[in-house]
């Protein structure tokens, strides 16, 4: 069963290697364990709901803990410490657009307010509830999952838009296709959401973000449906599907979705290549990503992320003779590792997989082969239960991510490590920083952050460190010439930093755009951009 | 000089091939030449203007003859016929964002509406004065066509918007890149014009239409200055730039973009192919476009068209030799002529063109080399002129096109010719249809027909039969589940089918987008969506 307060399923832990513990505690401090509240106190504490009853609505405590956060950090710390403070009055299972629709006028009827959620991975508060002072319905897409229509011409499938990821591939598996699309989240992710919060998978290199997979589909509004049929291109005003991308339900809900589909590939590699430091290394996939080469995934970490992974990664004694070979190749401490990924037919994949190693060389890269790529692979939605493990260790991962254009990618790298270091220090506390690139465009590549911290046991004194972490990090991409997000949404813990890159017009155009899809504004308040000041 | 009332410059003339005026004689009838009113005729038309003297507005009877119509087959009877409906009372050529904006603000103090111009190219009734109740002005950007800034890294370069194609390429190729952004208007459009109606090249199959083009940019707007600023990727929320795409001046006016650019490629090749029908040739581009190639370009020829561009190619004795050869192929009189364009590394791009060709060769596509590819790259901007010849001899050609998902190509190209056809018969005259496929997409393809018909030498009947025929044609675009346009934009000509695709939610969304930026809708009135509604 999926865990109500950490990642994934329950059956399922990581174990964390004693020699990574031992890796932590050397930089980062020795951590203490602690208890976590339990269901049943966290359930206890449920308020009575306020919504009138509904067939279609289910009311009871346990509902209404189990969807009522993400997976953000704050996320955790309200989960684990028991400290939820609000909850939706109800929960909504619809099965159709017909539902939807019912839910909607049922919303305005009884001044309900709305919070639409697909899988429930958001980390960044997309899915919580932010104001009490209406009552709020969530409504769970989860049941909306069948394939509706596949048109193998176009190259087209339809989808209820709460199917998770696994359930999207195997549907379209059956048939012979794949959408390609896979967010680290992707196990418990939805189509939905990933079309309103505009994710990017790990093989977007191929397959493209989801702004470039979403055809078309059916958007629920307070003022009734949207409808986007399915062009190839088109010069007929300004795309509404672009409205849509992003909108992170502040217009209504999503409840179909059009994907763009292609033929399983015959064949998926993955390389990995050393470089002596990230002045190659960056250079490298800069090249090889202004070469327009036919790759699936490019993805460079940086010095301290390298070390991390081979530490965390076991194995020790084939690590170090490893390590020796790359020594003798001039990859010592500041060495980078890269993964290069090709899908496609036989030939096709393997030339573009020459033709970047032939990049990757004139920088003194040094491939490896392939083991360590399909180590990733294995390993790419199982990682993220580390942050269950090393939790129970006492330790906090958090992340953060932004993109940039090509000149600003070091020096955000290095900004965003140092502002999380001199958070953590203001507390006396340190914090463990590492970075990889992981997606790679001609004209930049987004930054993503990883941060393991020690827990305090006190809920207040981990809130008020990761405010200040997140308040820091976030003004040193915006200070820096970042996107608040690449691949996560605002939701809640972005939408002050919108302003920034929208500009103030912009704001305001998009909160009336808002208004003119939810003229009540009960749609998912106070995401994307503050309900407050809509009314300017 | 440029010709004030037909296509191009006039110093240059494309004559017709005797064989070819006889090969339409023989299909439409002989047409009778007329003279068209002259340049001192319709100047002497010109009403006094309405507006106060400003130091950046030209209200001299000639400029606003030259600025008043755009390329549309209306636009050419108004001009040829001399019944230019309405003027603009003045036309201004500011130099900066900062001239832009005091336009906007002088035009708000004195109740002026405002026409942004390009290159004047539009096909679509962009820049017509419609409404005359208010004084018109219209702001041409062409005195904005400087590179202001190149990022090499990035691969980024930002101009004025009003800077002409082969003058945005001339000023790339000196530091050794290229847009790769080539309409077929591309001598006379601007980069602005391309942004704001959505425009796509020859080759975005290598480069991408404009909207992949376009990375950030300024907008001036009545509600004041819009800012883009650039990032590879990014999800925070709905993508502002896409508001600005195919908002064709109806929300201000862009002044600067910036756009992502390639390196020069080593080497670009152009191949023809023949298929013995229609039905083997959209296979094959089908599963070409579906491949992911590394192409540049296809563009496919039903067999009318091919016909037509033998017949009108000259070189008839060499014609000849090919068809017979093309005979023994099985490729006769249905055969339909494929052009194939990669572009890049000499490598990849042979690479490319095997791979393609091996497929055309699977659906019995005859390759017959470069020659009739270099040929087509040669006279690709040439082309045109041919409106300016035809008309002298008393034949209008006036274009059509849409993009619609592959089950939908083949009825679509049939309808379209037929509904041209149906359109003329009620007249009494004949029309000359023929299509080609000019994007080739993983999901459909765009289709573009092209009309030759005799002109009367009388206004009223040569409009009549024009709108009987977009009126048709256009039912049938959108019946058949096609876009209103692919390439050109809504502009006048196409705005009254544009709820057919964005609902009437949809469009009521872009006009209180309109009206955000611009409250008192003095942005170019009546285009993209009727002014006269918007207050709903």
């Amino acid at each position: 069963m999926r865990r109500w307060n950490g990642w994934g399923d329950d059956t399922y832990s990581l174990p964390v290697q004693p020699q990574a513990l031992q890796f932590l505690q050397q930089r980062i401090g020795n951590a203490i364990p602690f208890s976590d509240a339990s269901w049943e106190q966290v359930c206890a504490q449920v308020p009575p709901g306020r919504l009138p009853a509904h067939p279609l609505i289910d009311t009871s405590a346990a509902t209404r803990v189990r969807y009522s956060r993400g997976q953000s950090l704050p996320d955790w710390l309200a989960l684990r410490y028991g400290r939820i403070a609000h909850f939706p009055d109800g929960v909504a299972f619809p099965e159709s657009s017909a539902d939807v629709s019912t839910l909607l006028a049922w919303a305005k009827q009884h001044s309900v307010a709305l919070i639409p959620y697909g899988g429930g991975t958001s980390v960044a508060g997309h899915i919580n509830v932010v104001d009490n002072a209406q009552p709020v319905l969530t409504v769970v897409m989860q049941r909306m999952c069948q394939l509706i229509s596949l048109d193998r011409q176009s190259q087209l499938a339809s989808f209820g838009a709460g199917v998770f990821g696994p359930d999207l591939e195997a549907q379209l598996r059956a048939h012979g296709y794949t959408l390609g699309h896979f967010p680290q989240s992707f196990e418990y992710s939805t189509l939905g959401g990933w079309v309103v919060t505009r994710s990017s998978g790990q093989q977007s290199l191929r397959y493209g973000r989801i702004e470039q997979l979403f055809a078309g589909g059916r958007l629920e509004t307070p003022a009734g449906s949207l409808q986007l049929p399915t062009f190839p291109a088109s010069a007929a005003g300004p795309d509404l599907r672009e409205w849509v991308l992003g909108s992170e339900g502040r217009l209504g809900i999503l409840t179909e979705a059009t994907v763009r589909i292609s033929p399983l590939p015959q064949q998926e590699a993955f390389h990995a290549v050393f470089f002596p430091d990230w002045e190659q290394a960056q250079a490298a996939v800069q090249q090889i990503a202004q070469s327009k080469l036919p790759l699936s995934m490019l993805r460079l970490s940086n010095a301290t992320e390298t070390l991390t992974s081979l530490t965390l990664a076991g194995h020790a004694s084939l690590i170090r003779w490893l390590e020796r070979y790359l020594s003798l190749r001039n990859c010592k401490e500041q060495k980078c590792l890269l993964l290069i990924g090709a899908s496609g037919g036989r030939a096709q994949v393997s030339a573009a997989i020459c033709a970047a190693l032939a990049i990757a060389g004139l920088h003194r890269g040094v491939h490896i082969g392939k083991t360590m790529g399909e180590k990733w692979k294995q390993g790419r939605f199982r990682n993220v239960y580390l942050r269950n493990t090393l939790w129970q260790h006492g330790y906090a991962i958090d992340t953060v991510e932004t993109a940039c254009d090509w000149p600003k990618v070091r020096t955000m790298m290095q900004g965003v490590e140092l502002a999380a270091q001199q958070s953590f220090a203001e507390f006396g506390e340190q914090v463990h920083t590492y970075t990889h690139l992981s997606h790679l465009y001609a004209q930049g590549a987004s930054v993503y952050t990883t941060f393991v911290f020690r827990l305090s046991g006190d809920y207040e004194t981990d809130l008020a460190r990761w405010t200040s972490l997140k308040a820091k990090v976030s003004e040193t991409i915006v200070r820096l010439g970042g996107t608040i997000s690449h691949q996560h949404g605002v939701g809640r813990d972005h939408a002050p930093y919108l302003q920034a890159e929208k500009g103030e017009l912009g704001l305001s155009a998009l909160r009336a755009m808002a208004r003119h899809f939810d003229p009540d504004q009960r749609m998912n308040p106070g995401k994307l951009f503050d309900t407050a000041q809509d009314a300017s």
